[in-house]
C-alpha cells in the first residue's frame, strides 16, 4: 500500500502538471485533496502569475486556510491579487493570529477598509496591538474557556457544541467572570471525572502563563522547559487574552535560529534568502561589509606602522595573516559556544569568571599546540629560527587576546541587553586581526637584528 | 497572588539554602514541590558532592523523574554514584527512551547487569537497537493502541483502566493484530462519536508516519510541516514500534541549530559548552585550527612568491589583508544564507544555477561598492591612485571568488549527502584568503610600474 506521503507526492505532481497547462480548476480539484501543510507547500512553489490564476478557482474558505499554512511575506504578496471586498471575507475566516500578521503588513488605509468591511474583526483587533516579536504576537484568540463552576457533565456537553477546531485543542483554561486565569484541564480529566464535580475541583491550579508584551523567545523557552504542548497569554492584570501553540513555538525556534546564524556570519536582514531579491540581499548584507571596510583599513594602518620592516624583510609579508586568520578563528568558536551557551539558557551571566578563565586555558593550550607547530614548521621552511620563533609566540599571544575577546564579546552584549549573537565575525575578527598584527610586528622588531641574521 | 514562576524560584531558593546546610532531607522535602522540569534545573546546579548526598534522600520514583528530566550526559554522571541494584529499580521507573539513552551510555557489563536486575525490561530492549539520532533513537514505547473493530465505548473504558500517563496523550494510533498501522484518532473523537462505533469508522486513515532508521532530524521537519504532536515510528513493514512526541522535537531541534551553529564557527565536537573540561575543548577545537594552519601557510606560500613585489613596494604588505578580510566575510554571509535555506527546507539543489547567479550578482554589486570606497580612501590617503585602483579590483574579484565559493561549498556538501555547515568558515576563508592574495598581488605585478611612481 501507498504510505501517505507517497499518495501526497503523487498528487503534487499531477497538480504540476495541470498548473502548467493553465487548467486551474483541475488542478484545484487535486489541491483540495491535499494535507493542508502540503497546500502550502505547493503554492509556494507557483509563480505569482500562477498564483493569482489559480487563487481565483478556490472558495474564501479553502484560501482562509491556504493564507494560515504560508508564512506572513507569502501571504502578503499573495494577497495583493485578491480585491479588498474579496480579501475581507478571508481574514474573516482566518486564524486570528495570522489575519493580524496579515492585517499588520497591509497599509493604513487598506486595513481600515478591510476591518471595516469584516463580518466579526472583534477577534482579531486585540492582537493588532502587540508587536510580531512579543508572546501577545504570537498568540490566537481562537481558544475555548471554562467557568471555574460549571460541572464536569455541563463542560463536555458545551464542548460538543463548540465542534472545536482550534489550534489548540489538548488544554482546556479556566477563568473566572472577569477573565482571570485560575486553571487548567484537559478533556481527558473531563472526561474521568465523575460527571457531578466542579471544574474548580479536577482543574490544575499552578498554570504556567506569559505576559503579552514578552518577547517570543521567553515564550518558547518556557514551553519547552515546561513541555507544554500551550501556553496561555495573559495581561498584567492576570487575564486571558490568548493562547500559543505548539507549533508556532517551532516557528519562534525557527526564526530565532536563523537570527543567530545570520548574525554570526554578519547578515544584517534575518528575512533575506538566497532567492530574495538582488537589491534586498545587497541591502541586507552591505552594513557589516562597510564596517569591515573600516576595521580592516585600521587593520593596514597599524601595519603601515612597521613599513620600514618589509622593506628590511619581506618574507614577514607572508606571514602576518597567518597570526591573524588562526586568531579570527579561534575567537569565532568561543563566540559560537558563548551565544548557544546563553541561548540554552545554560550560562548565568554572574558566572562570567570561571568561563572566562576556563577559555583563556584552552586558548592558551591551543596557541601552545598550534605555535609550536607553525613556528617549527615555518622556522625549517625559511630556514629562519627566529622567525619561527617570532610567529609561534604571535601566534600564542593572539590566541589568548581571541579567547578573550571571544568570550567577553557575547557577554557583554548580553549584559546590555543586546543579542550576544552581534559579536559576529567582522567585530570579533577585526579586532583579533589588528592585535595580531600588532602583536606580531612588534615581536618582529624586537627580534629584527636575529631574524636578519639568518635572511 | 503570586504566579506560579514566583512560587517555584521561592522554593528553589529555599532549597539552595537547605542544600548548602547539607540538609538533604528539608531540601528533598521542597524539591518535591517543585514542578519536574524545575527539578531537573536545580539539580544540574548542585555541585557532584550534593548531588550524591541529595540523590540518596529521594525514592526511586522521584529518581527516575528526575533522570528522565536530565540530558544523557548528566544522568549518566548522576547515575555512577547510585549501586547497580537500586540503579536497575530506577530505570524500571523511567521513561523507555530516556532509560534506552542511559543504558546505551553505560559499560557493556554494567549494562547487562543492570538489564538482569531490572523488572521490566521488555520497553526498553527493542530501543536499544536504534542509534541516537534516528527517529528510533528518539521514539519512546510508552503509548496506548486501539484495535479497528473495537467500539469506541469499550475504547474509553479501556483507556480509563490504563489511567494513562503516558508522553504522548493526545494522539490514539490504531494497530491491525500483526502491529501494522492503520489509523489514528483522539479521545475527542471517541468521546463525540455515537457508543456503538468502531473505531475503524471513526478514525483517520491518513497518517503520517516515519521509519525508525530515518534521521531524527526528518521526524522533526515532517512534524514541523504538517504540525504534528505526534509521529508515529514504524518498521519497514508498516508496523508500529514507537512514537515520538512534540517536545521531543525540540529537543532535536536545539540539538541540530547548536551543530550548525557549531560546524559554521568549526567546533567539531558539538557537545561542548563553554564550562566543559578544558582538555575536552581543547580536542574539539584544535582539527579545524590545525586545518587552518596548513590553509594559511599555503596563502603565505602564495604571497611568497611576489616576495620581489614588497622589497620594491613594501605598501602592498599593508592591504593585502584587506582583501582576503573582505572576501572570507562575503563568504561567510554566502555561506549562512545557503546553509540555513537547506535546513529548512526552502532551497532545493536542484535550483542551484538561479540561486548561483544570484548570488553572483548580489556579490558584484557588493564588491562595486566596497571596491570603490576602499579603493578611492586608500588611492587617497597613500596618494596613490593605481594601488586604489588594484585593491578596488582585487576586491570586486575576491567577492565574486566569495560568492563562488560561499554558495558552492554548501550546496556541494549537500549533494555528496554531507552536513553543508561543514563548508565551514575555515574551509571557505582559506580559499577566499588564498585566492584573494592572488588576485591582488599579481594586479599589483601587473600595475608596478605605475604604483611605483606614486611611491
Amino acid at each position: 500500500m501507498a504510505t501517505f506521503i507517497e499518495l501526497s507526492n503523487n498528487i503534487q505532481n499531477k497538480f504540476q502538471k495541470q498548473v502548467e497547462g493553465k487548467k486551474f480548476h483541475a488542478a484545484a480539484e487535486l489541491f483540495r485533496k491535499l494535507h493542508p501543510a502540503d497546500r502550502g507547500k505547493i503554492f509556494r512553489e507557483l509563480k505569482s502569475s500562477q498564483q493569482k490564476g489559480f487563487l481565483l478557482n478556490l472558495e474564501i474558505e479553502e484560501i482562509a486556510d491556504l493564507f494560515d499554512e504560508l508564512d506572513d511575506q507569502e501571504t502578503f504578496s499573495a494577497a495583493q491579487v485578491l480585491p479588498l471586498p474579496f480579501l475581507a471575507d478571508v481574514v474573516d475566516d482566518m486564524d486570528p493570529d495570522e489575519a493580524a500578521d496579515l492585517l499588520g503588513d497591509l497599509s493604513g488605509q487598506d486595513v481600515r477598509r478591510t476591518i471595516s468591511l469584516m463580518d466579526e474583526p472583534e477577534d482579531v483587533l486585540p492582537l493588532l496591538r502587540y508587536p510580531d516579536e512579543t508572546a501577545g504576537g504570537r498568540m490566537t484568540t481562537d481558544y475555548l474557556v471554562l467557568k471555574p463552576d460549571e460541572d464536569t457533565h455541563h463542560a463536555i456537553e458545551y464542548l460538543r457544541e463548540m465542534e472545536l477546531e482550534s489550534d489548540v485543542p489538548y488544554y482546556l483554561f479556566v477563568v473566572e467572570n472577569d477573565g482571570t486565569l485560575v486553571g487548567v484541564t484537559g478533556l481527558r480529566e473531563l472526561v474521568y471525572a465523575p460527571p457531578d464535580h466542579l471544574i474548580r475541583d479536577i482543574m490544575n491550579k499552578h498554570v504556567i502563563s506569559i505576559e503579552a508584551m514578552r518577547d517570543q523567545e521567553e515564550a518558547a523557552r518556557l514551553m519547552i522547559h515546561y513541555d507544554l504542548a500551550a501556553l496561555p497569554v495573559v495581561t498584567k492584570k492576570g487575564r486571558l487574552i490568548g493562547v500559543i501553540s505548539h507549533d508556532d513555538i517551532l516557528d519562534v525556534m525557527d526564526d530565532e535560529t536563523t537570527e543567530d546564524i545570520y548574525r554570526l556570519a554578519s547578515v544584517t536582514d534575518t528575512g533575506l534568502e538566497p532567492e530574495s531579491n538582488i537589491f534586498k540581499q545587497f541591502k541586507g548584507r552591505l552594513p557589516w561589509l562597510l564596517l569591515n571596510t573600516i576595521t580592516a583599513l585600521f587593520g593596514s594602518w597599524i601595519i603601515s606602522n612597521y613599513e620600514d620592516l618589509f622593506l628590511q624583510v619581506a618574507v614577514l609579508a607572508f606571514f602576518q595573516s597567518v597570526v591573524a586568520s588562526q586568531g579570527g578563528n579561534a575567537a569565532s568558536q568561543s563566540v559560537a559556544m558563548i551565544v548557544r551557551s546563553l541561548a540554552l539558557g545554560k550560562l548565568e551571566i554572574k558566572k562570567v569568571w570561571p568561563v572566562l578563565l576556563r577559555q583563556l586555558a584552552v586558548g592558551m593550550f591551543l596557541g601552545v599546540v598550534v605555535g609550536l607547530i607553525v613556528g617549527t614548521g615555518v622556522g625549517l621552511w625559511q630556514e629562519n629560527p627566529y622567525l619561527g620563533l617570532v610567529l609561534g609566540l604571535a601566534l600564542l599571544g593572539n590566541m589568548l587576546v581571541a579567547s578573550l575577546v571571544g568570550t567577553l564579546g557575547p557577554l557583554l552584549l548580553e549584559l546590555l541587553n543586546q543579542d550576544p549573537a552581534m559579536a559576529s565575525s567582522v567585530l570579533v575578527t577585526a579586532l583579533t586581526d589588528s592585535i595580531g598584527f600588532l602583536i606580531f610586528l612588534s615581536l618582529a622588531r624586537l627580534f629584527l637584528p636575529f631574524i636578519q641574521k639568518y635572511v
